[in-house]
């Protein structure tokens, strides 16, 4: 079986990879370091220096030895229609595994540019890569990477995917209604139309994963080596609220928590989020079907998780502070929310939970990389009302 | 008040701003020629071979007199920054009117070059839009043309924009969900989001009016004077259905209905464009609120539209004939259509019907054309399951 991973020196898309590899799945992996260079133009970086992806990929290699387990590697941009055109023909894919898109909600509000650049790599990066699949491979199954944020925080249930709407004595199945909170979610909305109407017109199959937010550092490949692990953020444009605040908690920052702290969001582990790739592997989109599933395991407010690792600091002797900021977004100070996740439930998803001894692992963990941190990087620069 | 029309080289463009103009509005127009680009690609010509824009502007405004009905011209493309920000720096519009897109649902589908044409130039220029508004004249009021197409046919009626969902005991008003018909529908929907997006978290003054399908030659400007006329098309690409037929008509060539004819969409007469335009600016939106309006009048099945014609066609000695062809796209052959269109009304427009005597009297002024017209233009040569 064999899987292309699409963003491969990513967060996710690093650890994917070698998780499908070590399940001797036949995977190669494209990037265009678009993520990277973004770090670079803005001075940040992860927690750990990496090694350049090819050479993580070598390393990789040599480790697991078992040709199975080995993956292939190509550069280049999906936005670049030869390359991608050729990647496919040349390893014509059964799955392909889309994290290949700017992942950043802060970096699309910056500005203009940074906006423009994401609607247009995400939004025609996949419909570029949509075209080449049709030409190469297209019965390939698409697992894409979406996130919870393109709902906002409607008032009723989130259901996945599709909602049957009573209207005036008659009904309908529809999509689930978008209204996404930033360019950057936006630009996920537009992909999951283009996904849908290409399943309904061209016979794709499709999976998009609307995914919570993903915390954690290590899974269990990453933990193999110390030059396996992940490109890990916890700066004010990439890093995400629960990884942002294990860093802040163990370099004595007050934990920066947005407006209110009322805000609800979904969560993750990050081995949970691999855990539902090989389980959308397992359980492919149909032909013709645009298959949609929540990917979360939790929901909190923001104060509760600040909270929860205040508690968890404790244990540990860290003293641990929660500061309320201004929020830099617009959204709702407090709010119903309520998706549903039951899709991964029913063919096998084992939650990881977020609990005590794991956040204090965690805790543990990233002490040993406390002089490393950058604390500049925490205060978020980014409001969404003063885009230039 | 002045008045900026984006794409006033167009089939609705160029009257709209000759009627604005004639009702001593302030009007300035910008184009990029992007649809002329397309029909010299294709081979393919508006029924009238116009002068060029510049042109026509000039007799335009030597016609007028009045300096107050004169129209200014900038020549230039929304996805250019630099001359956006400075068309707007300059001009300060209260009003713009937004028809710059690429505006065909088969040119979008021909293959992936167009469809990136079409999501780029569409989803991108009016991102571009956007910004250049934010730093020069946050406060103007946004006239967007949307699509009915954008909806799809759901199986409940079509509410303006907004929709109250009752579900599992609770309840929400949420934008109308979006099953757009093709990658040109799908880059209205897109903008249709990044509009909301920007009134909800900018402030901005937005009406998006998703347009039924427009037919009819002249409006009261364009037939002051022959080289006043609009760019009428007729041909498998630009040409819209009603348009089609009038001009199939007078030619002898059947009216190529696709599929089994029951589909049913909405319709307007130009004129009544022109009016929705005029009754938008005159009740327009307010800070942070998106206003959608659903710009038609009537609604008919293919099949019926083609039996008006062919009606009016005998009464005018015409040999008419009607032919069901293999439906080129991908749509429901019957399904239930109810959009709601009473936001119009209710500012006072007055529909203009599509009767007998317009169908009569068009097709007479057509028959004029006779001559001109390439009849090898009307058999849809693009399908919707045939993209490479």
């Amino acid at each position: 079986m064999k899987i292309l991973v699409i963003g491969g020196d990513g967060y996710l898309g690093w650890p994917t990879a070698l998780y499908l590899a070590n399940k001797n799945f036949n995977v190669c992996v494209i990037d265009n370091f678009s993520k990277r260079k973004i770090e670079l133009d803005n001075g940040i970086n992860p927690l750990h220096i990496l090694n350049p992806l090819q050479t993580r990929i070598a390393d990789w290699n040599r480790f697991v030895k078992d040709d199975k387990k080995k993956i292939k590697f190509y550069s280049g941009d999906i936005l670049n229609q030869r390359f991608i055109n050729k990647v496919l023909l040349i390893f014509k894919p059964d799955h392909i595994v889309h994290y290949g898109e700017q992942p950043s909600a802060p970096y699309s509000m910056m500005g203009k540019a940074e906006a423009e650049f994401t609607q247009k790599n995400n939004i025609l990066g996949n419909l570029n890569l949509l075209f080449a699949i049709k030409r190469a491979c297209p019965n390939a199954h698409i697992i894409k990477l979406g996130t919870m944020g393109i709902y906002g925080t409607p008032n009723i249930n989130i259901e996945e995917g599709y909602i049957k709407i009573k209207h005036k004595g008659r009904t309908d199945k529809t999509l689930f209604p978008m209204r996404p909170q930033s360019f950057y979610h936006l630009s996920k909305a537009a992909d999951s139309m283009n996904l849908d109407f290409v399943c309904r017109v061209w016979g794709f199959r499709v999976t998009d994963l609307h995914q919570g937010i993903v915390y954690g550092v290590n899974t269990k490949e990453t933990e193999y080596r110390e030059e396996f692990i992940t490109s890990f953020h916890y700066d004010h444009i990439f890093g995400t609220v629960l990884n942002r605040f294990l860093v802040q908690a163990v370099t004595n920052y007050p934990l920066t928590v947005y407006g209110s702290g009322k805000q609800v969001r979904t969560f993750l582990n990050i081995k949970d989020t691999l855990q539902c790739i090989f389980l959308s592997i397992k359980n492919p989109a149909r032909k013709f079907e645009y298959k949609v599933r929540n990917q979360f395991t939790e929901k909190f407010s923001i104060i509760e998780l600040a909270q929860k690792i205040k508690k968890a600091g404790h244990k540990l002797g860290l003293n641990v502070a929660i500061k309320k900021i201004d929020n830099p977004r617009i959204e709702k100070k407090k709010h119903y929310y309520n998706p549903i996740n039951k899709e991964f439930k029913k063919i096998g998803m084992k939650p990881t939970k977020l609990n005590e001894t794991f956040i204090v692992n965690s805790l543990k963990y990233l002490l040993k990389y406390r002089d490393k941190i950058n604390k500049s990087a925490f205060y978020p620069k980014v409001k969404w009302k003063n885009q230039v």
